[in-house]
């Protein structure tokens, strides 16, 4: 059950104050130093929880959201209406049960749906912070995921888990906070950022960049909204998060709302009906600054990096236990990176499994119904219930 | 050797009439019937040949360019100094021997080297045609070069051949005049334009139009040129043509003039650099609204679906001698869809041959150094001219 809580209704021009989530401000004593070098305090965290944490504060589960997504787990999104983005996933009985655990997400650093991030008002100059928000990464993010887990006195995780970019974020977890994390699920996601997905990432940004309403970055002082360029950048990522088998399936050359060909530059194909729909209905939801800002992080995410390349590095003497979860068809971060990662963990004796799941819906698949993923995330975090002890509620 | 032939120097302020090439001007009697149902007149054709014509004009080769390729297969780019797209393939020795054949390359309908497309002045209105030039298809890019071959009187083509959509070009030369093909080289390319594909071209398409600067076709007229879309556009479509392993190989994760990432949105990596260059380098010598044409006439391409969706309808009882070849790093035109069109012809007991060159270039291979590619041309082409006593010059 969702336990939204509406601590600040009033509605800024440019701020996030009015979603309905629950709030923390976290780095209000220290200053967090960002991995660029600058620092950012006071920063809001808008989540939501799920469930009970029970007495010694041993079954939260931190769920980590990808790109575009927030912490709207299991209940309408307040902007679209469309049910939760995990709602297969997450709730009473569902493989990640809110009966016996507490779980958490938090809208990412640098997003758009409450948190800290380039739509919301630099308390130094009373404006959007725009282009002046800094870059960010994905183990900024975490940092500030750990801050939050601090307020909330949550000291470890029972399970980190997400895909994508919430994949990331829970190897980074791993990496950054061993200690504070028993196990971890990360799902179609890589240990860095493919050549080709920083190519498909750097499209969507010039797609943004090269709208006039775009401003330098500064649209929101400017009233405008670059809408055209960021539905450009999301029509670009959509074809990446789905599979050509998908698309042929759903679409193949079908047309729309039509009996022969057009002849003309509208939407002959149903797969372009549909693509022009995606890019429409994104730019409601998302701000094209905060597009920037998380590609950005995700193009700079390499976790082998901190450890001169050599990705074994990052995990020696990891105490978590890992499960990574790859589908058959997803072209974005095919099951060879995941599997990189995989033989990373082996090298350096951690507690790993690892499924390949047949599907062929594409990168996508993490967010629909897969039986076969719910199967494999409930039995690992039973088996995590009985081997670590997680106290019932 | 080029034989480069400037029919008409004078600049006009919208035209391509500067441009050094052979000019022709088709459909003078009768007009030409587009598969819109719209009828065109007149229509001026830049080509190029190289080689002679024996006596009984049976040494003909027609090569069939790309989506943005031109006339000019071994001489350079009269706008951008490049060396011709085909030089590796084309020449004295080559695998394409213009000592042995007459070879000849025009540009394609809709596109804007010379041949009749959108940025040409349409003479009912002395200013260029934008949007009001009619839908075209890749048969009556092909309707077109027909008549090119009526100009220059040959009756048969010893050879067609050509990659991407100068192989659904060659596709669509067998199945419409199958009497005047001896052979065909489809290369890396599809009996059909698929989902994903219809989908990557969309995106391009809407950048365009998303450019204000488009004018909604009127560019010329305004004075503007969208050149950021235009580029969104291509860079996109670039990726489309490089293989994971490619952009890996070239360019990983490596940075651009810099020994740190640089927090910022500039080109940190190389595959950025890289791409944003593609993007900036196509607008000096592409025109926007032949980009909306020639991507519709690909989406548009499906042989079968004159035949029932059945694609062995298209080829029942051809005579023409099939060579079929596809790169297995090949993303945007898989060998599974070359071999589908292998099997069709296989079902009405063609002559066909068929190669999957192993090479991890993506779909670009067939532009680069491959030297199986020319090997099997070269083979296919000597055994052409053995048994179907090409005769020699």
């Amino acid at each position: 059950m969702p336990m939204a809580q509406m601590d600040n209704q009033a509605v800024t021009p440019y701020g996030t104050d009015h979603l309905p989530c629950r709030r923390a401000v976290v780095a209000t004593e220290t200053p967090l130093v960002l991995d660029c070098g600058q620092t950012l305090s006071h920063i809001p965290v808008a989540y939501q929880t799920y469930g009970r944490l029970n007495a010694d504060r041993t079954n939260a589960v931190l769920v980590c959201h990808a790109l575009t997504g927030d912490q709207y787990l299991i209940e309408p999104h307040p902007m679209t209406g469309k049910e939760g983005w995990w709602i297969r996933m997450v709730g009473p009985g569902r493989p990640i049960d809110t009966d016996r655990y507490f779980v958490i997400c938090a809208n990412a650093l640098g997003s758009c749906m409450g948190t800290l991030g380039p739509r919301e008002v630099d308390p130094a100059t009373g404006k959007p912070w725009g282009l002046r928000f800094p870059v960010i990464t994905i183990a900024d993010m975490v940092r500030v995921q750990a801050l939050l887990m601090d307020h909330l006195g949550i000291e470890r995780l029972a399970c980190v888990i997400g895909g994508s970019m919430g994949g990331m974020q829970v190897l980074q977890w791993a990496v950054l906070f061993p200690d504070r994390v028993m196990s971890a699920i990360p799902i179609a996601c890589a240990a860095r950022h493919s050549a080709q997905n920083i190519a498909f990432h750097e499209v969507g940004r010039q797609a943004i960049m090269a709208d006039p309403d775009w401003h330098g970055g500064d649209y929101l002082t400017n009233g405008a909204q670059p809408t055209r360029g960021l539905a450009v950048a999301r029509m670009a990522a959509h074809i990446t998060y789905l599979s050509e088998t998908a698309l042929h399936r759903k679409f193949g050359r079908r047309l729309q709302d039509r009996a022969a060909l057009g002849f003309g530059f509208d939407a002959d194909f149903r797969v372009e009906s549909y693509l022009r729909h995606q890019g429409i209905t994104f730019v409601d939801r998302f701000d094209a600054n905060s597009y920037l800002y998380i590609t950005r992080a995700m193009d700079y995410f390499d976790l082998a990096a901190e450890h001169g390349g050599v990705l074994t590095g990052a995990f020696r003497g990891s105490p978590v236990r890992f499960c990574l979860i790859s589908f058959s068809s997803d072209w974005l971060f095919p099951t060879s990176e995941v599997r990189d990662i995989v033989h990373a963990l082996n090298a350096v004796a951690a507690d790993v499994s690892f499924v390949e799941i047949e599907s062929d819906k594409g990168h996508d698949a993490f967010l629909l119904e897969e039986p076969e993923l719910f199967a494999v995330v409930h039995g690992f975090l039973d088996g995590l219930a009985q081997h670590r002890r997680v106290a019932p509620l």
